[in-house]
């Protein structure tokens, strides 16, 4: 069984980010914002059936943990409220996509966050619906609400943060770490908000008590974690050189790292310096690079290419890369497809 | 001959950040600043030959480009007069390194940049000293002087920065990009917001016209590039889909790698996805890490062990990495050398 852990929902109908456009115009103008939009179930089975399913069947892979568009997460341009019913609705269409193929799809939720809002009972409410009532298995965490200001408290802000942590395990969840789009012009949202993103947070994993004070705490660092296994060695000496823990032993409990690095040099880099228990597949197909690589004649966003070709892994090693890390990491992905084999559905 | 581009003043005495601490306060406080103490012969000479001439010599390194210690530019704890007094301070300080060690150091200025401050007149006038009187042969610029705030305008702003590259292009020299300290907490300023600088520095490059412009700049981006090489699949995709030039064409014609990579699969990759002209060697001895690695028995920093021990290439891109490339992107370096060796000096 393979799956890929990162998917989003970037094929929503046209209508769904028009609906954000006209709610961010009307916070920013004082009037009442429309009411979300109606998605019919044809507009869902196009964006879906010809896309990532289609997608996923050409490449072989099984299931995908399916969220919102990370772009379209949007917390900056948005406040605690907007932001609540624009997760809402993103959240609502993945269900659909789930319900509707739920051999194919787990959902992953959009957190309503906001600039300068503790993550507090809108957070904990969308947790309750989407774990509690659609049966999601994670969620989206966004380090940086601010759309690269970075002007709200770190991650291991223990007044800030340290509530929602407690909120995870409740759900027993581990949550992507994944910023959103950038209003700082000095950052690119994909090209360099992201990747920075991953490596700060990992940084702030490293540096903090974080998994000292939840060691059951589980984060998921996408794009193969920005810039950390390519600096793997200073990140070790930064490490001793603080008097730190070992990486094994102060992170690598609690963080995994996705596949979503789109050269063969890449994913055999991380593949030979973290653990494989460390890595989950991913592909973030339909995202952020589209296009074939000229050079390979393949998309650049087909990571499974990369990891069959790496000498870097073994057999049992990729079999845990495509499936046994990910029903380790996410607690109620396992029981969700039992459930699933025996034709019953659990939430 | 090997030429280490990214050598730091890190081991000054203690006269100097402490000028730089009561420097700061009296800003702050509104008080007189004191003037900036004097550093003996011997003081120098025990920062110099201690440290960095001493491991040169034991890992064979002939040549360091050396510039301020870069933690320490610390704009943004300044404003454009306080920072104009301390850069003049630091690059004074080696100035006589270089003075004093003709053979083995040569110079690279800190500029007086200030947040909010357009480079004008004082980083020209630094520029004019440090090039024209002093013989230093570079510069490095910090894209954020606001120190993880990121507030002031991108490397592509052609109000803000396109006299400064003018000015590089006046002097025939190269630009290091280097962040300094971060007064943001999120940012831990070696472990991610040095990376994070190098990343979004990249991408700025990239995604501008800035080479269009002036097709004969020429960056040095520093810690392997930050991400960049791990994921060059990524960032040759999201060209592709935006439509720009190949990175070859794009950015490679006026921007170079370092090889401040701590260990043997980081080095092994950049120099398998990079082409060699675009690799310069460095350690950023003595700097961000310091201590051995248990694993290899070697100190993380000794970069040296890695290009040799790399199968990504070859005798002769070796002798390109460790100076001939250095030789071709910094122009002034060869005149100087060849001055040196025919006993004159020119500056």
């Amino acid at each position: 069984m393979i799956i890929d852990i990162h998917g989003h929902f970037t094929t929503t109908p046209p209508q769904v980010w028009a609906f954000r456009e006209a709610q961010v115009a009307a916070l920013r103008e004082g009037r009442k914002p429309p009411d979300p939009p109606a998605v019919s179930d044809d507009e869902i089975r196009d964006g879906i059936e010809n896309n990532q399913l289609r997608i996923m069947r050409e490449r072989g892979i099984d299931l995908t943990i399916f969220s919102p568009k990370a772009l379209g997460m949007d917390h900056h341009r948005g406040n605690e409220v907007t932001n609540k019913v624009w997760a809402d609705y993103a959240n609502a269409l993945v269900h659909r996509v789930c319900q509707r193929y739920p051999k194919d799809f787990v959902g992953a939720c959009q957190l309503p966050q906001a600039p300068g809002v503790k993550p507090g009972t809108f957070v904990f409410d969308t947790l309750e619906r989407c774990i509690g009532d659609y049966g999601f298995i994670a969620a989206n965490l966004n380090p940086d609400p601010t759309g690269g200001h970075w002007s709200d408290p770190p991650l291991w802000d223990k007044d800030w943060w340290y509530p929602l942590y407690e909120q995870l395990l409740r759900w027993d969840i581990p949550a992507m770490i994944h910023v959103s789009g950038s209003c700082n012009p000095h950052f690119h949202a994909v090209a360099s908000h992201y990747i920075n993103g991953d490596t700060t947070a990992f940084v702030q994993f490293m540096t903090s008590s974080i998994f000292e004070d939840f060691p059951e705490l589980k984060f998921i660092i996408p794009h193969g974690g920005g810039a950390v296994p390519f600096h793997w060695g200073r990140y070790r000496g930064i490490a001793q050189d603080m008097g730190l823990a070992e990486l094994e032993e102060k992170v690598l409990n609690n963080v995994y790292f996705d596949t979503c690095v789109y050269h063969q040099a890449g994913i055999d880099l991380m593949l030979k310096v973290l653990p494989t228990k460390n890595v989950l597949f991913a592909s973030e197909t339909v995202g952020a690079v589209r296009g074939i690589d000229r050079r390979t004649g393949h998309f650049y966003d087909d990571t499974k290419r990369y990891i069959e070709a790496s000498s870097e892994v073994d057999e049992i090693g990729r079999q845990a890369i495509y499936s046994d890390n990910a029903l380790g990491v996410y607690k109620r992905l396992g029981p969700k497809l039992s459930a699933m084999r025996s034709n019953k559905t659990i939430t």
